[in-house]
């Protein structure tokens, strides 16, 4: 059974066109004017709405086990948000605990994710380090569709990965055709500093951003950044939300690295004010890491987003609700780091990025579709409105409005980040699959209907750094 | 009568694929695999090799009246060898003296522009100015498919704009939606380290660079830059030769500005010991604005066009004889300024760029094609092979080689710049206008094919420019 | 009849001791611990105050003709001021009028500046060019003492230099071991903009900042940076207010480049909220070129200064009485430019720089004092307590408080910026030639004390310049 | 009995004189002219010649034990050469070995010092943790007058200090007023480099500075900095001999952070095609950690010296001969790490900065002696040429030339990096405690005449930091 988008005007990442689109069996068929479709084919409307290749939010943690706790949102609950915030893919983690092997926690997600309802794959974590994690690292790319390893910097005496780790993780990586991916910040200096705070009897959530300046983020990065550099690897830094980082990547990017960098819409939209609230919950609410900053940064943020020095953007939707938040009443250092968004995404950064013009309609989709499939290898599978390619489509009405709120989202939690914030321009039809499973307001995704989607090495980034690694060119000088 | 180029890998600037391209009518009629097409149509076999788009070349200058003589390529021996080296499309120039009316030299350049072989279009340049200027840009942009405006920062007491003309040119740019370019080289500084140089004694081509130093092109790029961001202008910068500029250019899009940078061919490859040759000839051939520059120079610009702060690649053809570039013998500052290159440009740069894993495949289609079609707005009919676009596509062998030579070239002109370079990949066919104009070493253009290509006004980088345009913003303070 | 400063912390810029200083004949005489003084000689008792070099404010307008008034300060009030504020020497600005010769109006200067209390010295203004004026520059560096000039890139139609007077004259500062000096802010770019808010019904102070937003004098930095560095010159930046002036200094000087950078107390406190205000004598009260900036960019100014990259504060005093500001109560650019502040600049900064912890003491001698007599080539006789030293000595005491007003200031105008402000830390007493002039609020100054003071040429920095000029290194390539 | 230095020019850090310079009993006693002095003081004639503070090199290893050998310098033959090239006194490093005592280690390194002829002070190495340390720590500030502590971010599986130690050591060092040093590489990225390196079979000298890129050290700066600036310490890169490291120091200063940077004499000079020489002891004798490196980086350096960027020159004078560095014959890891300089550092850095015309007399002064006594807090009592101070002087010819060579250099080893360099601008008479010391090329400087020199806590950089400490700064949220 076809599908036929009709009427909108499809945007691509490098152009827009008029154009009516034919999905069936799951793929898109044509793009054009008028193409023949077989009778009985359903129509969606898309007159006056733009017609998108569906979100991809390439950092979640559906029902993460984290700091003693487990996210409020599991696959089924949060795949669903994000199709009726017009996502239709994610790409979460597999984090194994230390010593735990990769393979066995990879099994553990997979099993979790089989109630997903949107299309899904995963980074996997790498938090120590033997031979059976190199190893385990090779079966995962060639075996399980991996290509794309995760790398924490903080989170000390728990999953921080030292130096030591990078180095063999990242090479690995390079030696695979995998990414590497960091959490940047640095873990020693974030562990001093909560010490600190907390010997000074400083134990609310106002703690928590200083005991993660920007600094702590800035250095983390340019570490990273550079180790990548030795190994003639490239690298991609989650969540940046500093100037510092930003910094740090372009000053990369202008000698010839190949980084990336992602920065989430809460950075994009919420400051470091919100910690100074009279209301412990509302503060504590806000609590993730790397926190919210000061506006200097946010614009920044979109600048650099808008330059390209930033390519992808995301949530790192990581949802724990006000009881959970609790467990950090005395200690800032234990309430549970995250906060949700994978059903705002879209529309938060439409509003703010295409509304306020930073951003063109093209931009739009380059930064929550396009770009995240081709740095992680899916593209032009996903990503992008063309024959051959999943039929994950948004159909995005620029004029329609809502306001946010964490009494009508599809996220299950009991609280929203932009609670209260008003929005012009929403999907208002999401296509997964070929199937129209948001619908103005009317989810119908049936549990289980999401696919693990494999993804191949060898990005087209290492067709470059294969040919110029640095290592492979030095010779021994000839001596006498 | 329909072509069919079979068996090669397809190169767009974001992915590459396996296809087929069915040319029909002068156009991509299909973009796939096996396709249906009519008997007898003509096959190119295509087989290890890859199909691009054809290279648009955006700076040249052909039949040029310039410091007193005429360059030595007209539009029909300039286009021919354009797509002998794979170039289907290039932007020129019409350059109207000072008080001469635009009309008049549009009309001027269009007569002499008839015998092109490949299609080309018009940057104008803003010499002077007065309301006519004012007025007959309107009619440039709204009647003549101009969508781009030329402005030499150098040339004291000939072409040179000055301030006042910048400010009046870009804010009219911006009214119409029209890009300014500019020549960025400050002209009173070179100005007076000639007058200098000469005054010293040093009249060879040696004083050529000296005259033009780093500085001179880093501060006035950096002045059109900030003249255009208080306008709320986009601008595009030819001919970045050096660190200086780069670093303009990257400081102003870091801030968010629309800012576009071309980079030479020569100045990649090209470093300026040329000017220290004993021989004058070989000295003097190397002459032109900006002149070639030192090393380090060299990389920064790979690195900037590999990170996206440059976009294009160009020539600046402009070709001189040895006995035009000898009416300088006594004096460096009357040696007519330029070089060729419109035939080598693709291969040398896939030669250095591709070969050495500066650039991707993909990166070599945006910067010697895509991204001169989009910023110029005519993408996707240029610069994408894609169904519906301009049949113009070169089929490239990456294993052919040959030793490029002034000897063999089909370029007007007694010197090449890159004489005795051996270069590996090399465009064995072109086809313009769905016809194989280039076929393994045959020409087959006859004189006049060329068309001119219109080029409408407000190009994508102005949707989100004319949102958030700093002077629609401010309001008078309400006082009591 | 000698004076003995006993019992202080001498803070130079460099380092801090205890010492007494015995000051004779207007000379400092020495500098140590109990010397031998004298019977009767008087003393002044600094026991818990720092005793620091006389402040030099490099940039005050006195007695100046401007927008179609005069300043409200002339040199006698202007220079009282100045002492009671512990600043003991000013360096002011001889402007000719366009096609006005340069002798004349350095006469005329030194005939207004007869009255002055404090020393003095003479920036001259280039303000149009012919050869007159470049023998006029040769004869105030060796008859007159004068080894400065500075140039107005803004106030277009008026005073505004270009780049071929900048060039011209630049080179001739060189020869003549000068130092040139540049209000940066692109003219054109003002012009324009002026125009444009004035078309929309903008005409109140608040369009002030808005006609000269940050790149327009991050651009003439630039500018004027580039064209120096081009011709082998130092050059000094009035009045850097942004942070994008700060980055063309810095950028300069880590490519080796002699370039020094002022900054006005005003704009290291006030910020641009001031334009906003209800008030229209208040919002008019602080228009000045450059205008007052947002916060981000006064945290720049205040790392530049410790960091170095700005080395000196002035105030640009320039007062004017509310009835002059009402000149422009229909049209913004009819105010008078200019705020008052010379008696403030020491206590104010080192209220927010030493009490806060961003200047040391040390450094607050050197940018109050020490760098501006380094840079205009008096130090060590200015600048220094050290022997042999003009006895120009201000006695601090970091406890004494009091709040800044109009009510109380000694400057002749009705408002003062900083209005209100409490500050910690005083000038208590102020030697000048060695005489006690202002001693706990009472000032004792005669009119006409104050001596001009003529600077020698070649300061320093020319030390270093002369072996490197570029012009002088190139030489023709020897051919056949 | 005293010293009469006469007919010189003084030349201080910030400006020159003329004076005669008094000595007596080790100290300066008057600097004037023509000072009355005692009947038959002894008359040095510095007619034509420069009168500097002896110079201070903040970096040599004398007598150490290293990589299975000890430096062929010790204590008594490194600072005769040091003598002999006009510096009067060095900082040598105490480096205790993991898990020895501190308080142990200082007590050997004072009794090897005990032969020294001249003055020295000692930085003492943290190469591991724990309450002792902590604890030693400040017994060696208050008791010892040690003040600053040097941690080795490279050398993996032996003095490496981790990011712990440096948090734990750099916050020791804020509470005790000290200033932490680092020498910046990633010691996880070398060690890995190093074995690739080894595994290729690529073992010679030419894989030195393969295994140590440029980014190792500017990751390691950065990190070094933004650990010290999260804690609220200042900081002090020691030989930084990148652009990247210089690039890292510069963003944290022009952020406002206090961090200097220190350069080595060799790494202004020398380039490294030295490790290409075809004679492998040539090319092992320059292998030192951080390597030479490609010319573009010597012009940053001194481009960042002239601008303030790094104010100290050092030499890391570390000296084995030709047998010792064979131990590395077949395994370039085993190369013991060091070059000589400690007697060539102020004449090669005059030949090539002051004549040059990169520095002035008054640079070389300050980068030679001055800052390295401000930054270590022994100013005025070194680094100065002034009343009360040591009398450390040098008496340098500006014309005087040598060729330096090992065969009459003075230091204890067979290799002289400089070999064959003609220089210009020597110290022909060096003056230490008062004593002549070196005196037209014969020294007099019997064993042991040296002196321990206590560095006092609080260099004046921790007057601002105090007040401004970041964590000091944050309150509790006052909740309901």
């Amino acid at each position: 059974m076809g599908l036929l988008i009709k009427g909108g005007t499809v945007v691509h990442h490098d152009r827009s066109e008029t154009a009516d689109v034919y999905c069936a069996s799951g793929f898109i068929h044509s793009v054009g004017v008028n193409p023949d479709v077989p009778l009985g084919t359903e129509t969606v409307d898309a007159h006056g709405c733009l017609v998108m290749p569906g979100g991809i939010d390439p950092h979640t943690h559906m029902q993460l086990p984290f700091m003693g706790t487990v996210v409020s949102d599991d696959f089924y609950t949060g795949t669903r948000a994000a199709l009726a915030g017009g996502t239709t893919m994610i790409i979460d983690f597999v984090i194994p605990a230390p010593r735990q092997s990769l393979m066995e926690a990879f099994s553990t997600w997979q099993e979790w994710a089989e109630k997903a309802v949107a299309d899904y794959a995963f980074h996997v974590a790498i938090t120590w380090w033997d031979k059976s994690v190199h190893d385990d690292m090779g079966t995962l790319v060639s075996d399980e569709g991996v290509n794309s390893f995760k790398h924490f910097m903080a989170y000390k005496n728990s999953i921080m990965a030292t130096d030591d780790i990078l180095v063999g993780s990242f090479n690995r990586c390079r030696e695979l055709g995998a990414i590497p991916t960091v959490h940047a910040e640095n873990g020693e200096l974030v562990f001093y500093l909560q010490q600190e705070l907390l010997a000074k009897g400083i134990t609310g959530p106002e703690a928590h951003p200083l005991s993660r300046p920007p600094l702590v983020e800035g250095e983390a990065a340019n570490r990273a950044i550079h180790i990548a550099g030795a190994l003639g690897s490239p690298i991609y830094i989650v969540h940046v939300s500093t100037q510092d980082a930003v910094d740090a990547i372009a000053y990369a990017r202008a000698h010839g690295q190949e980084v990336f960098g992602e920065v989430l819409a809460g950075h994009l939209l919420i400051d470091d004010s919100v910690y100074q609230s009279k209301d412990w919950s509302f503060a504590a609410a806000h609590v993730m890491s790397p926190p919210f900053r000061s506006k200097e940064h946010q614009q920044v943020l979109w600048n650099a987003l808008k330059s390209g020095t930033l390519q992808t953007t995301a949530t790192d939707h990581c949802s724990f609700c006000a009881d959970q938040k609790a467990m950090g009443r005395d200690d800032f250092t234990k309430i549970p780091n995250g906060t949700a968004g994978v059903e705002d995404r879209m529309a938060v950064i439409w509003d703010k990025g295409v509304n306020s013009g930073q951003l063109s309609v093209n931009d739009f989709v380059a930064v929550t579709s396009t770009h995240a499939a081709q740095i992680f290898n899916i593209y032009p599978r996903k990503g992008s409105v063309s024959v051959g390619a999943d039929a994950d489509i948004v159909v995005w009405d620029p004029e329609a409005t809502k306001t946010i709120s964490a009494t009508t989202h599809h996220q299950n939690v009991d609280f929203n980040i932009y609670e209260g914030m008003q929005v012009r321009g929403l999907p208002i039809k999401t296509i997964s699959q070929g199937e129209l499973v948001w619908n103005n307001g009317e989810l119908q995704a049936p549990e289980g209907r999401g696919r693990f989607v494999r993804r191949p090495a060898y990005p087209p980034v290492y067709e470059t750094l294969t040919k110029r690694n640095v290592l492979t060119q030095p010779e021994a000088v000839r001596r006498g």
